[in-house]
This record gives structure tokens, sequence and C-alpha cells, in this order.
């Protein structure tokens, strides 16, 4: 149970910036910890989709230094009996929805302890009548407050617990020629990210990526192909993407999530 | 004339994210006073909107601790001789365009005191020539900057007045049969939020909400409808929802802002 | 080399705010500075265009206090061999790669000092291998963040060094009848502003705006022009800009940008 809690809160959620729901949740954390340090990671996450909230999460968490709290809200069963899960993992702590999210968010981490909140948690901080529809702002938004501030430990928090069967996303699986996988998002640059890792392709002599009835060749930056050409790159989270240099891969090759992405050893096949 | 600033100013604007008129207004109160913890509201409110930023900002500012100061700039007058309104209410500060937007936000709230700006304040305070076109970065930021560290009192600011004349949101109506309202607007996951109050219809024995030629049964929680079905419910703010779960019930229902909403008692009608 | 930071880190990107790049570089900046106090000025710039990453840096870095570090990260060439440059102006600091970025952010500024990244900074900062995808994360942020605390002085960032090459934005240019120029940039309320500097026509008698085929008067205030009608104004920059009074002049004048405008002396021409 080692969190020594550095002040620090990152929120990932699907609420969107349009709407002040993200800011309702900082006015409640700050309510219970009023020097709290709050960091948006993104409130741009599909709605309802906890298994992307945790792909994002995954890749952002480690960057903050250790005893940052973590609160991702992706939350289609609020209102329901769905648990509340707290994950302590590398000195940091996360919380979120029993829905898959944090499993994913910690796919590949060693020695997370998980803990399921006690029933009678909000009664016992005095949270109040909580709504059907806004626990970011009711249960999770003073639960993380009062973590984060060391006034509530993790230990007070629940009992330890197993996720619930987690949904995670698809995972690449080797073929007779090479790997399969597929989409899983396009960025705010139109760069497809698959779901194949790079360090199972990158010693094999010359990698071709195939999707879209088109073969694309590793590339080692987006400039070294000329500007409006595809490309295959490994991208800054070791994961096997599909760019066009200064152009938008999704739009240009009209793929998107769950193309298929096959990657082969030399053009053949 | 009770406030207590505690060092933490919301924004509520119009100003979108995409360029940084945000950020240019952060600058400036930062300048006025560096220490400010500055926490964004909106700046999606759609353009002009200053009937919406009120409506979001009533259901946002008592989430903050007393202390806190609020701006909202949604300000199509800015240039001309509209006032400057500063509202003290439960201990908080709010600062805004003349132009309805308070009085919106403050709709409820008992003990309001309402001050107009002295015109000869900006001058007071040197902050300089002013633009014809945004008043966020040249006079509401340094203005809220000085007062939410307490250079500026509110008793310094200007004089009791009443807000000019507000066009609020429109309000919902008893009819024979039940209530009659309409959508004030679809948020980001395409719930449509009615001006309905369901504390107006939760004594009802089966309270069925009917817009765009289809009639929606009560439920407590957005699961309880199967995915992809709309349904009613009782949103977090207390106001009747039509929403699908897990869809986009504005998209999915065809119906958006001042579509009209009956409530019924049972079926009939 | 006087910069005497204040704790200060703005951001502009065009990394979007859906995914969650800059949350990351907000992590890695707080890994090396756990005081930093981050302000986003724009993750919205329009992908690779640094150009109008500068034109809005330009508008908004002397709003915040001097001691204030401002990263910019558009970055196309990343992975490549360009350069990373420092300014040092009127007691700011600027960080972005060489790419024309910073010599627009600083186009009117006296006195700027330039400084190109020693190529050993890197390991020396025990940085760890750098993506060739991710240098707002790898890069950037750890710099930022070491010059932001003053672990790292300017001094010891590299040599002097002039930008290479800028693609400035075009200036407008003065033709027989009067100025010739072009809008550059839409803003969120589809205003339409121009390359065109006020102060060269505001002592004209009748400044007279043309762009698609319309004449627009100059007005004070967008509330001079009837709801609905388009007008000429001097914007809060300083530079001529097309508006429609409650309205969305990109839209309803069908005009973006690169559209010429012209600015005469009278309705002649």
């Amino acid at each position: 149970m080692s969190f020594a809690p550095n002040g620090l809160v990152t929120l990932t959620t699907d609420f969107g910036l349009d709407d002040p729901f993200a800011g309702i949740v900082k006015g409640r954390i700050l309510g219970r910890f009023p020097d709290a340090r709050i960091v948006d990671l993104s409130h741009g996450i599909p709605p309802g989709r906890a298994d992307l909230a945790g792909f994002w999460l995954a890749r952002s968490w480690r960057e903050f230094p250790a005893g940052t709290s973590h609160l991702a809200v992706v939350d289609p069963g609020v209102g329901t009996a769905r648990r509340v899960l707290l994950a302590l993992a590398g000195g940091h702590l996360l919380l979120a929805p029993d829905n898959g999210l944090l499993p994913e968010a910690l796919r590949d981490q060693p020695g997370v302890q998980w803990l399921a909140m006690d029933t009678g948690l909000p009664e016992q901080l005095a949270l109040g009548t909580l709504s059907n529809t806004f626990h970011g702002r009711d249960l999770f938004a003073p639960l993380v407050g009062a973590l984060a501030c060391g006034a509530l430990h993790p230990r007070q928090f629940g009992q330890p617990a197993e996720p619930a069967d987690p949904r995670p996303l698809p995972s690449a699986r080797a073929t007779a020629d090479g790997l399969e996988g597929e989409v899983l998002l396009a960025d705010r640059f139109g760069n497809l990210i698959t779901n194949i890792e790079a360090s199972r392709v990158t010693r094999w002599l010359q990698p071709v990526v195939h999707a879209g009835g088109s073969a694309f060749p590793l590339r080692r930056t987006y400039a070294e192909a000329p500007p409006g050409t595809p490309l295959a790159i490994v991208n800054s989270f070791g994961l096997l993407e599909i760019a066009v240099n200064r152009g938008d891969a999704a739009v240009i090759l009209g793929l998107g999530e769950h193309a298929p992405v096959r990657v082969t050893e030399g053009l053949s096949a």
C-alpha cells in the first residue's frame, strides 16, 4: 500500500470540453482538497469507450511523478451496481469504474494492488445523495480529492478485489506469413494507430505493412516519405502506425477503427 | 459585501479552445495576480449565447469553494456601452457583461448583491486603451485578477445596480394534462436537456415524457433501457432529460434546441 | 542572457485535445519541474502549421509576466536533423523546432537572442532514447521543464544561431489605389482575420474593405452593423478583420485562408 500523494490529479473522461462537466468535477475535487493540482489528460474519449480511455491512460500515467492520482471516468453503467476500483501501481494511484478501463490501463504492469470500494464509503465521507447520472461529480471527484490529499488512505478505501471481467482491446496475432492486427484508432493527425507492437517486427529484414489493399514500407520518420505519401512507422508508444507525411492517413486511405492490418517480411503476400 | 477570495478563478466563455483567446485571458489574469489558480468551466458556449453560458454557470459555480471568483465572457455587445456587472452570492463573486448571463446563472439564488462597474474604474486601474472587440483580455481579465487577489475590493468596483432586462431561458409551464417545456440543449453525449424541473413530476404516479411524436418512460438509470433505446431520466441537475442508452438521442431522435417536450401522468395524451 | 524564470510555462501545439498528447507533455514537464504552472495557449493549431502557431504565439506571449517560458511544438520534421531553437526576448523564453515558428512569433520584436541547442544536450540531461515521432514528450518537455525551473541556464543550452530560413506569413502590400492583403485565418466566431495592419489605413478618410466581390465599411464595434450584416473592423490585434455581427463571416461570405482582401480610400475601385 505504498502511495505517497504528491498533490497531482490527472483526469481522463468522455465528458468533452464544450459542456462544463470536467470543470464541475474539478470544483468538487478542490472542495475536498483546495491545493490539488489538476492536469487534463483527455476529455475527448469517445462516449462510453472505457477501453480507449484505458488505452490512452496506459500511455500517460507513467509520465507523471510517482505520487500522482489518476481519475478516469468513462461510465456508461453510472447509477447501476457496478463497483468502483482503485489500483496502486508503481507509486501511482488510479481510480475508475470497474468496467475494464483500469485493466487496459495497467495491462503490462507488474505488481498492481486492486481494491474495490466499500459500499459504505460514500456515506462515511458524507457525500450526500448521489445522482444516477453523474458520479464523476458526486462520487469520483470527492473520492480522488480525499485520496490525493491523504485524508483518505487507500487501505480505508475498500477490500482487495480482482477487476470484473475486462473486455480488453484486441491483440495482434501471429499468422503463417507474419502478424495480423487492426487499427485501434486514428489520432488528431489522422495517423492510424494499430495494435501491433513494433518490437515484434523490428528485427525482421524488411517488414511491410498491408492495409486497405495497399502495402507500406516501414520508415524511420514521417519526413522520409514525400509529402502526401503514406508510410508505416514505429510510433512513440512502440506501436505500428500508418501515416501520411503532412497528410491525414485516415481520410486519404479511408481507414479507421477495426480496419485489418497485416505485417509481412518482404513484399510477398 | 462578504467575499474572502481564495485565489481560484473560473472561466466560462464562447472563445473556443482552437484560438488562444482563453490562454491570453489567463496571461492577463496572471499579470495582475501571479498566484491565481484558474479553472476552465467551458470555452465551448455557442457563440454569443449568454443565456446558455448562464445556464451552465448556474450548475457549476456552487461546486467550488466559497471565495472563488467566476468570470464569464460571452459578449456580443463588446465595445458598446453595455455595463459590466459584479454579483456577490453565497461567498462567491461572479463577473460578466450585463446581458442576462448572470441573472440566468443566479436564477434561484437568494441574497444576491449586484454592482455595476464605475465607468472610471478601467482608467483608475491603468488598464490602458481598451480594444473594441476583446474586453475579455483588456477589461475582464485584469478586473477579475484584481478582485481575486483582493487588490480590488467589491465595494470599490461600483454602485449597486439591478441587472438590465434579462432575457432568461424559457420555463416549463403547467397545462391541462401535465407540463409543457422544451429542449434547451444537447450535451456531448447527445442527451437532450429540457427546462422541465423533475421535482414537478416525480411525485406523479407514472410520468411519461413526449417529444418528437414519441413517448418515453421515466427510468432511473441510462442502463435500465436496452442499448440504443430512448428513455427519459432525471439528470444530475434535477432536470428531465431525454437520452438513449449508449447512444446519441439528439441524432437518433432528430431533436434539438427548442423542440417541444410534454410530460403527462400515464400514457394517455 | 537575462531570463529570471517565474515558474510559468505556456504551451502551443497542434496536438489537439482529444488525444492525451498535451497531457503527456505536461507530465514530463512536471517530472523535471514539479512546481511548474502550465497554461495552454492552444493545442488547436492546424496540423503542421508552424506559421499559424507563430502567428498566435506572437499575439499571446507578451500577455504573460516576464519570466515565463513558452513552448511551441508544431513539428512536421520530427525525427529529422532540424534544430531546436531557443529565443530570449523581453525577459521571456521561447522554445520550438527551427521551422519558422519562432521568427513569426517574434516578427517585430527587437533585441531577440537566438540559441540553437547543442546536439549533446539530450544525452547530458539523460533524456534517454528519443522517439522519432513525439519530441514534444521526449525532448521539448524535459527541456522546457529544466529551463523553467532554472536547473538549465540558457547559456548552457547551446550556441548563438540565426533561425533557419523562415517562411513567414505573407505581408500586405501597397498598390496603386490602396493595400492588398489576404485572409490569414477564420477564428472560432468565423471572423476573417487578415494580414492588413489597421495602422496603415486608419488615417485614411473613408477606408473600404473589399473581399469576395463585396465592399465592407469600417465599423468601430461588431454591434454597429445590424445582426447578420458583414462589416470590417480593427480587431484586438490591430489587424483588419471581416466579420458579421452575430454571425459567422467565413460561412456567410464563403471566404477563408488566402482569400484576397483589398482596402481602398472611398468606395471607388
